[in-house]
């Protein structure tokens, strides 16, 4: 906490539920250099055997995810990343204090030192309103001018390319939906890295 | 296919996106087995290097999902089950064909010599309807009529106990939406199975 101004474009505190799923038998010792390395403290943070929840700001939501993620894909494990984000959703209040930090984010020194390219997809819900598709379609142009590859795929939307770039995509769609007045949003991610099977179809 | 009546509640093709995450260097091998010894043919299905898609009637859909996961769990490695269940997405058919198959399920022989502890949890997001918060509320309601503990946790609804009653409970809520006429539904599951950290609060 401190007492520097707040910038941010919303005072409503943004979330995300996640796993970083390794696929290798160290994949304790993957997550726990991953949680070591990584500044959390500008969130709200717990864990438990299912999954890590962060709460704040949305820029710290998303510094925080994308440096766990990213520096867990560094190891050069096969890595997945499974998250959903969430903002104003009804009755829950833990971890607002948070909403007092600036907006400094502590984690670019460790991203600059990585370079990810990841396939992953998202998937948009904005909740209470029956305009919901069109507010997703113009999310999905919006993705459209982030550098990477951006495709249709069932219930969801196909993403390649820089795992940075993937983030700060996810991070301006989802900045987007509070700036357009969306009363809930619902944004869910998977993000795979090193990837065996790499862009092939295993199975039509 | 086959000329038995369709005594399914819906008309409607559902689907799921889905991936298991077996952490252990024979990831591989570990869903090669499930996807060998699961029967699929009364769903649409393809695996990409990101995910794997099945489309069908809703009861195959559970069917397979269940089966694929509890195989897979049945290795004694920890395996996550990450998935998004849809039924009503605007403007899509493939696989509709599948409508027509009957409703015998084709795993049951297979998940009935299985039985597995899980811990995971689930979110409902029945989009396009201002009353979306009492319909999740009801259905969250309906998942503790199934014999497993259901608890709240941060954006999910927290589920632990048999395996079969965790996906059983799933497949009542997805259809009970199905009969409500909720013209989109999705839902979101993360299920757990043979977690070193089981239960355990690993960072507060």
């Amino acid at each position: 906490m401190n007492n520097q101004p707040i910038t941010c474009s919303t005072s409503r505190i943004a979330g995300c539920t996640f796993a970083i799923y390794p696929m290798t038998d160290q994949f304790v010792d993957v997550i726990t250099a991953s949680l070591k390395e990584v500044d959390t403290s500008k969130v709200w943070m717990k864990t438990t055997d299912v999954e890590t929840c962060v709460r704040g700001r949305i820029s710290h939501v998303f510094d925080v995810t994308k440096a766990l993620f990213l520096h867990a894909a560094n190891t050069g494990h096969h890595v997945v990343f499974s998250s959903t984000y969430s903002i104003g959703c009804p009755g829950d209040s833990d971890g607002d204090v948070y909403l007092s930090e600036d907006d400094e984010r502590l984690n670019t020194k460790l991203l600059k030192r990585m370079s990810q390219e990841v396939a992953g997809k998202f998937s948009l819900y904005p909740l209470g309103g029956g305009n919901y598709m069109n507010m997703i379609y113009n999310q999905i142009e919006e993705m459209k001018l982030h550098g990477i590859d951006v495709s249709s795929i069932h219930y969801a939307t196909r993403l390649d390319g820089d795992g940075e770039k993937v983030f700060d995509g996810l991070e301006r769609v989802f900045t987007n939906m509070e700036n357009l007045k969306s009363s809930h949003t619902v944004m869910t991610t998977t993000i795979s890295a090193n990837s065996p099977s790499k862009k092939e179809k295993i199975n039509e």
